[in-house]
């Protein structure tokens, strides 16, 4: 559930009229998104949203994401498109903060995947793989294998908290990855937040991707190995093969995996779960009191890290050789 | 904000099926209507909010609340309109919940009412009455001068952590209105909460009414004075002359009030402010552990309240006689 800002109207409509977009004719907080807050809006041309950037995203990213955002539309890719006000500008500043409209995108999220879904989104992630592969910018991936130390501390002994030896076991595959981690993948624009909430469908077609706002420049195979964790899994943290083939098979099928990235894939794996667990393990242990957003279960990364531990070769997730 | 059910996806495309509303391309979960779960649905048709009613709305009073949607808008006020499904029912079940799919209604409801707004309002308010008069359902006003007594018990003995000697002001208040309050003053359907947040506008044009899941048969002028109360105080507690002046005045250009309304009014404000003090405090005094919906202010009603102890003439609140 995202967080609302409360937006005076008459900032509102000053806001929509520097955009050619017609006049205002209906506003609704949607539950969409958990960084910013995000409103419909109706105006006598069309539907938009607008997004306003609350303190979790840097300012100073935006025009990366507008930017890419605007790349992959023009590459035929089915994402949100950045509006321009009169001055040509994206980004503007509503109720104090960075703020911007997008086009409304059609399609459902699916909370529950099947095998079509995971072929569909696998399919998804290689175009927009190639699409990304000339635009002009780059992005650090703040939260790479450098970053989870840091955020490690963070939780500090307060890990056990949550289960007894995590604070441990997270930090021995930290310093696993820190002294091995594959270097020299293909890389490009990764989206690195491709849960299913982020992915729309219209009957069981994908239909578009949204909110690139963990995006940057980091190993394609990283981003698979995501999209793996979050899409693969059963409720009881069971990894369903076929729905690893179909997602497999389905990014394949735009864009064929190399060898060194067939191989890197379970410790991609093992280091995108954990990259879910340490960062859900500073959120929960944070909530703030009367806080609106409910913390998602770290514990849920922690046993599907250890699926991937106990795997080897990429066989095991699906992979057809 | 609202609550939110969550609606398997499978288990929302059946239910969309049995309405002749096209199929759908997307589901927002909107942040409307505090008793109710809202969604956007968009279709091949057209847009539409789908509502769950949650365990405050009574199911035995849907067919009042939607019966009153049907026939106000066939009388030309502009609210939602509920749909029809195949077999001419407009509530069906989702998720285990009574739901009915309405019309999308443009228009914004504004945070700070305007004098503009207050005569808008008030000229819709009277024309609501007069749409209402040939409605041939009742319902009882569950939250009457009956309702109170039981609701300030429930608070108790707690009303006075929230202000020292509210339980006190509160029991007085109620005896008194329970021994005078005004009998046989005109009545029928009215709205019963129509607050900013309930009312649409367009360029300060009022474009539409919402949330009938208060409506009930009462007196004309207590839904009069429940609109005094919620658009004519300023933030401070302070009473807006001039915006009571143009509600009334704008109430008075469709339905001119009888002699016994105009007497009566001074007590219908104080026990509409005190009909929205008890069920505040009652809603503040059992916020769940982890709620997701912030209770509002009871004391904005006390404070309203004692404005209204103090006055003694409908001029007082701006009606030109």
């Amino acid at each position: 559930m995202a967080v609302y800002t409360e937006v005076p109207d008459d900032e509102l409509a000053a806001f929509v009229a520097r955009y050619g977009i017609g006049d205002l004719l209906a506003v609704k907080g949607i539950a969409e998104g958990v960084s910013n807050s995000n409103f419909l809006l109706h105006t006598t041309q069309a539907f938009f949203i607008l997004t306003l950037y609350e303190e979790r995203v840097d300012a100073g990213d935006l025009p990366f994401f507008i930017g890419l955002m605007e790349h992959l539309a023009r590459r035929g890719l089915i994402c949100p498109l950045p509006v321009k006000d009169r001055d040509g500008q994206a980004v503007g500043q509503l109720a104090g903060r960075p703020a911007a409209i997008v086009t409304f995108l059609d399609g459902i999220s699916v909370r529950r995947p099947n095998v079509t879904h995971c072929a569909e989104v696998g399919r998804g992630l290689a175009l927009l793989h190639q699409a990304g592969a000339d635009f002009g910018m780059e992005r650090v991936n703040s939260l790479a294998v450098p970053g989870w130390r840091p955020l490690a501390e963070q939780a500090g002994a307060a890990a056990d908290t949550v289960s007894p030896g995590l604070g441990r076991r997270v930090m021995a595959e930290i310093e696993a990855h820190e002294r091995s981690w594959p270097q020299d993948l293909p890389r490009g624009v990764i989206h690195a937040d491709l849960f299913p909430n982020n992915v729309f469908f219209i009957k069981d077609r994908l239909s578009g991707l949204i909110d690139f706002y963990f995006a940057c420049t980091d190993a394609f195979a990283y981003d698979l190995a995501i999209c793996l964790n979050s899409w693969c899994f059963e409720a009881d943290a069971s990894f369903n093969l076929t729905k690893g083939q179909a997602l497999l098979a389905g990014y394949e099928s735009v864009r064929t995996l190399t060898p060194a990235e067939v191989g890197a894939l379970p410790q991609l794996c093992r280091g995108s779960a954990l990259r879910f667990l340490v960062t859900r393990l500073v959120d929960w242990l944070n909530v703030p009191p009367g806080a609106l957003v409910k913390p998602l279960d770290p514990l849920e990364y922690d046993r599907k890290l250890a699926f991937h531990q106990r795997v080897t070769d990429a066989r095991d997730y699906g992979l057809k050789r």
